[in-house]
Parts: structure tokens; sequence; C-alpha cells
């Protein structure tokens, strides 16, 4: 998306760089052959490329190797100038199917003159939670590298909406095209309006986007009525919320 | 819906009893004239409808006067015994165009034998907060009343079927039908799939469900394979969410 004249960026899928050759025949032991420190080589070649073609780069995610020997499912970000700006370790791992250790926080990388943008991964965008945190963070654009191959697609399509329309931001969502993932990659406005869609099984998109919409939307309401985001943030009296506690946590007596 | 032979509920849309007569023409002082005591004369000749009827009653939601003598937007539920089961004040109206005092917490009642049933009013929809909160206290279906008059009613599909998804439980939103309202009332099952739906401007709809899928689609997985819920829930380390510090609260600084 270019976002102002000369502004691009690139996002590609969940794990682009670190994905099983081939996602049918998974190896258990491939993320652990494949895991990479961040910073490392690998990010140091990306930094280059970001530079060399003067873009925002999201390339994915990748299997982090952290400093303590977990890995992570983590996604990038670099700037034009070819720094590492943003390292986001994915909250809600895909458990059981996906090993990695889940990360503890969320992660958002201001672009200059342009607005804030927020880092989710895949099923993150299952949990409402990771958006609205995102959203109370200032992101006006989530960016939410995947890589679904499961017949769920549809309902994250339905959910990646969601998360756009409950916290009026953008959410681009890019599915691994086939044969690895099943594609349809979606780009939300902050209504919840699909802009563009890819087909089933292919996952490139291309849009230009305004993120002052994101101003416009809040101000003047979905569909021109309702200010969702205006009334949570409205001082006034708390709602109680007993389900978290500063944060998630299981019920009492479970 | 029946759950188990014998076992009926009907449910009503919001303000069913207590709307405008003409919502184009609003009367600012309507709410006022028509606000009843919860109990009182009107809730006791609901009861009686209730128990000649046998069935569980929820008759979308009254204009309550409270003792405080202020106006809440309520959802009233009967048993077929023609008791007064629950009364839930609406937490998020419809600022600023609906001036009823908001709710301060979320309500659910049992139907023994037959499961846990939550209760949200039109826009609590749009926070996804008020559906996460039912689920933790129990909820397997929410019923939704609701009264939209406004171009966002797609955004609220969109919205009923994410909060079935992402807390995999049922999602009973009945729209009130036209001249009144847009209609569109819809079902939603554990999965986000969409189990019967009224058409254009309609709200009728009937349907048998099975709160036993809560649990099982709990335990296998949206599509076989997504556990949001179990994982959600499980015991483990704490996910820091700043935005909640056990109640929604704006940002710092704000």
């Amino acid at each position: 998306m270019a976002a102002v004249p000369g502004t691009q960026l690139v996002l590609a899928p969940e794990l682009h760089l670190s994905a099983q050759p081939r996602l049918l025949e998974e190896q258990a032991d491939y993320p652990d052959e494949v895991a990479v420190p961040v910073p490392g080589p690998l990010t140091k070649s990306l930094s280059e490329l970001s530079r060399k073609h003067d873009v925002w780069l999201v390339p994915g995610t990748v299997f982090e190797r952290a400093d303590d020997g977990r890995l992570h499912n983590t996604a990038l970000a670099f700037s034009p100038q070819g720094e590492l700006v943003a390292r986001y370790r994915k909250v809600f791992p895909w458990q059981p199917h996906e090993e990695c250790a889940p990360g503890d926080h969320f992660v958002t990388f201001d672009i200059p003159d342009v607005g804030r943008v927020g880092l989710a991964i895949c099923y993150d965008g299952n949990f409402p939670e990771a958006f609205r945190q995102l959203a109370w963070m200032g992101a006006e654009v989530v960016l939410q590298p995947t890589l679904t191959t499961t017949s769920d697609r549809p309902a994250e399509l339905v959910l990646a909406r969601a998360n756009a329309i409950a916290n009026q931001l953008y959410v681009v969502n890019v599915n691994a095209a086939g044969p690895a993932g099943l594609g349809r990659s979606i780009l939300v406005d902050p209504e919840g309006i699909a802009r563009v869609e890819a087909g089933e099984g292919e996952e490139l998109v291309t849009d230009v986007i305004d993120l002052d919409a994101v101003t416009r939307v809040r101000r003047h309401g979905l569909a021109g009525v309702s200010c969702m985001w205006e009334q949570l943030m409205r001082a006034g009296p708390a709602i109680e919320l007993p389900v978290y506690a500063g944060r998630i946590q299981p019920p009492p007596g479970d």
C-alpha cells in the first residue's frame, strides 16, 4: 500500500521465509532447524532489501530463536532506511498444532507523517483482545500475516472484518497462496468493508489506503451513526469486566 | 427455540414493548413517558403470559425507571413458571442517539437441564468485551434483542458471527421488522455459521438448537482444528492487556 506519495509498504504472509517446504508433510524438528536469531544474518539481508527497494517491509514472520533458547513465531518490520523498527512475537500461537512459545505483549511502529501500524499474526485475529489492545496503543492499521491451510478460512474473513469494525481501523490480512495456504487475502477498511480480496488459493492484493479514514470514521461513525471507539475511550463510569483483571485469566475455580 | 422437548423460548426485539410509535418522528420525552418500574404491572402481565403459554419469555427490552430515577434500556427474562429470572440493563447504549443510563454489569440465567443463557442488547454486540464477559460467565447462547434502523445492519451481521466464533457459543440476534427496523434477524451457531436468517425488513425466525454443540465445538475446535476458548481459559502465562485494568478504561493521558 502507498499511504502518501513515496511511502510504500510490502507485506508477506506468515512464515513466508520459514515455512515447511511441504506443509502437508510437517517435520516436528523443522522450526528448530530453521530458526534464526533476531537480529542476525537473515535480518541483515532483509534490511538491505528494504533499503534497496526503498519500501517499508514486513516480510511475514520467521521462526526466531530467542536468547533463552525458546522458539517464537515472529513478525519483523523494516524501514526504507533498512532499520529493524519492530519485532512482534505471536501472542496466540495456534495451539496445540503450533509449538512456538507465545509472546507476552503487543507491538506497534510508526511510519513518520503517515500513521501507526500494529502487528498481529494469523490466529491472533481469533482473539478480539489482540486487536483491541493494538487499537488502544494507537494503531490505525493492523498488518496480519497469515498462513491458514484449514477450513476455518471463511471464519477468519468474518473475524478480520469484525476486528476492523469493532476498533474502527484498517486490517490487512495476507494469507499464503496455494499450494501452501488457502489464499483469500483481504484488506478491510475501518467500517468493515472489504476493499480488496484475493481469490481462492491466491494471496496477492494491492491497494492505496488513507489512514485519515480512521479518524474520520471514528468521528462520524460507522455508517455515519455508530461511534464505538469514542464511546469506549470516553471518560466515565468504568465497566466491570471480571474476565480481565489487567490481563486474560481463567475463571475463578477452574 | 426448543432445546429439549417441552423447553421453548420466545425472544422479541429490543424495545418491543416500549418503542416510539413512529421511530422516524422520535419524541425526546417518550422514554420518560413510557418507562416502567421492574417489577411492576407490566412485568406482572408478562409473567402471566409466560406461565399461560408455558414458555421461557424474553420479551425484548423495556424502558425501565430505576429506583434512583434514571432510565435504562432493560432486557427481561421470565420462566414458564412466571418468575422474573433476569433483568439486564444495556451496558452500551447507542450513544449519543440513545439517552438511557448505561448498566454496569452483565447478566446470565440458567434454564435447568438445558444450559446457561446470556443477555445482550443491540449495540452491545459492537463491543467484543460484552460477549467475552458473558462467555466467561458460562453463557452457551447469547440472546441479543435488537432495534436497528440504520445502514450498519450488515456490519452487525458480521459482528454477530464474529461474537459466536470468538467465544464458540450461539448468538441469537432478533432485529425488529419493518417499518420500525431493518429486520434481518440471525441465529448463529458456535462455529459462526448462520443457521437461519430473516429477510430484509423481516424479523421472525424459528429454530431448534442443541446447546451441547458449544461443548463439542470447544472440544474439537472450529472446523475441527481451532480451540480458542480452551486456549484462552488455560492456566499459563498471563497476557498483559493494559487496555483493561479489571475494566474498560481510557488510555493514560487522555
